[in-house]
């Protein structure tokens, strides 16, 4: 069979071989489930970049905000977004609600740090920090989440403030890095992307659809930790701190496949996998 | 109504002022037609950088070959593929043709250029070549065409020559640019990139489907030349040499939209648009 790459062994290999530290629970707690009729769509949430950001989000989960919400957008090459009605009398409600912007924060010894070590072209340092792609500046000290494949972040309209949590994108295409410091990121998917990523593309402005009927209805999400533990399902992340992940990285970057002629030695940010799997048992 | 980013307005402001010299028709002998379930997929192909997996495909295009072929391979956030079935006696046939690869090209004062001007993670210089993105390395004096959202490639395996046009592939994720250099690209989607990017995905192994029940017919494939001009599209691409391009990239590094609270003044090669329009009356 004629493949364009075959790209998946070799990085299962390096994941086998890892020891059992090198991987991590993702909290129950920081983790979102979204019910679709495609399946589940499980959102990692990260409360060390966007802590009042999460925290509302969190918290319009628990009080069944996002019960009955829908996928109302879904623009190619660039997002797909869900939220309640424009007219529901909830929406309505959290249209005026402002929310402090985490567009970036300050560095801090605190927080883990990956470096990927190749030019950006956006940022002057990218690489990773508990799993999340990051970018920083160690001039002005200030520190960001970047846009990549399966980033999750919190709609707003024009104000900076006016993002409060009621509506949410994930990136299902070219990681759009202008957005980066000028929207609040709070997490990533970390399973079931390739649900919202095949959403049928909106004919209206900006990939909104432009009837309720070709929305994406939303049955439920929760935070997993309030999920009967039989419900849930059990993730684990490879530490982006571990040696195994800078084995994925080398072995990314510099492509060892037979498939490969001319391996790169470099790689982009967006392009470095974050290894998810279910927690063996 | 909240949104992430009021993305097309001022681009297509910018383009609505363009004088009708800084737009090229797409030529028809350059032109693939796909006929999928879900409408036309347009390609344009890209003959400069490689004449003679071009020329396979055309040839292979004009015998019939992808009449009847279907889309086998649907990956999250990488490719979608087509080709006949591999049990095909023509497939067969195909399965051992070698043709040379053309992964670059070297460097020519007859091809265009507009260097973008800004860092890239993979090349020492990008920019755009008659409508493609394109790298470049002034020391080796190479150059080639890079994987972006929407670009088309021709499927190998593991052998160089492997490749022969009878398996093309399209990019419907992060552009996967360690695969520059390692395969032939021919061309890029014009039009209706979101019909493919939308094929749920495969579960077999590299997303490849793993029931031929699950393909994407494809009805037929014509260069656009030998379709009746009735059933044409005539499509025009915004001059990559030309002012009001160097508008767009500038305007796309430096968002001036009331949204946008900080222009980061940079942008990657893959996040500059290719504006394509139906040629006016």
């Amino acid at each position: 069979m004629i493949a364009v790459a075959a790209a998946v062994l070799s990085l299962a290999e390096i994941l086998q071989a890892a020891p059992a530290a090198d991987w991590r629970d993702i909290e129950p707690e920081n983790t979102l489930y979204l019910a679709i009729p495609g399946g589940r769509v499980v959102i990692e949430l990260a409360p060390a970049y966007a802590p009042a950001n999460v925290a509302a989000v969190k918290k319009l989960v628990r009080e069944g905000y996002f019960d009955g919400a829908a996928i109302i957008r879904s623009q190619d090459n660039y997002v797909v977004q869900w939220a309640r009605a424009e007219d529901d009398p909830r929406a309505k409600a959290m249209a005026a609600v402002k929310l402090k912007p985490e567009f970036w924060r300050v560095m801090d010894g605190g927080l883990p740090f990956t470096k990927l070590g190749y030019v950006d072209t956006y940022a002057p340092e990218v690489g990773f920090s508990a799993g999340f792609p990051v970018a920083r500046d160690p001039r002005s000290r200030e520190t960001w989440l970047v846009h990549c494949y399966g980033s999750v972040g919190v709609g707003r309209d024009n104000a900076a403030d006016s993002g409060n949590g009621a509506e949410l994108y994930a990136v299902i295409g070219q990681s759009p890095r202008n957005l980066d410091r000028n929207i609040t990121l709070v997490g990533r998917v970390v399973q079931g992307i390739e649900k919202l990523s095949v959403m049928p593309r909106g004919s209206g402005p900006m990939g909104f659809y432009e009837k309720p009927a070709q929305w994406t209805p939303i049955a439920s999400t929760r935070v997993a930790a309030d999920v009967p533990a039989a419900e849930r399902v059990e993730l684990q992340a490879l530490r982006t701190e571990s040696a195994t992940f800078k084995t994925v990285v080398a072995s990314r970057a510099s492509r060892k496949e037979a498939w490969f002629k001319e391996p790169v030695g470099k790689i982009g940010v967006c392009n470095v996998p974050l290894p998810v799997r279910v927690k063996p048992k």
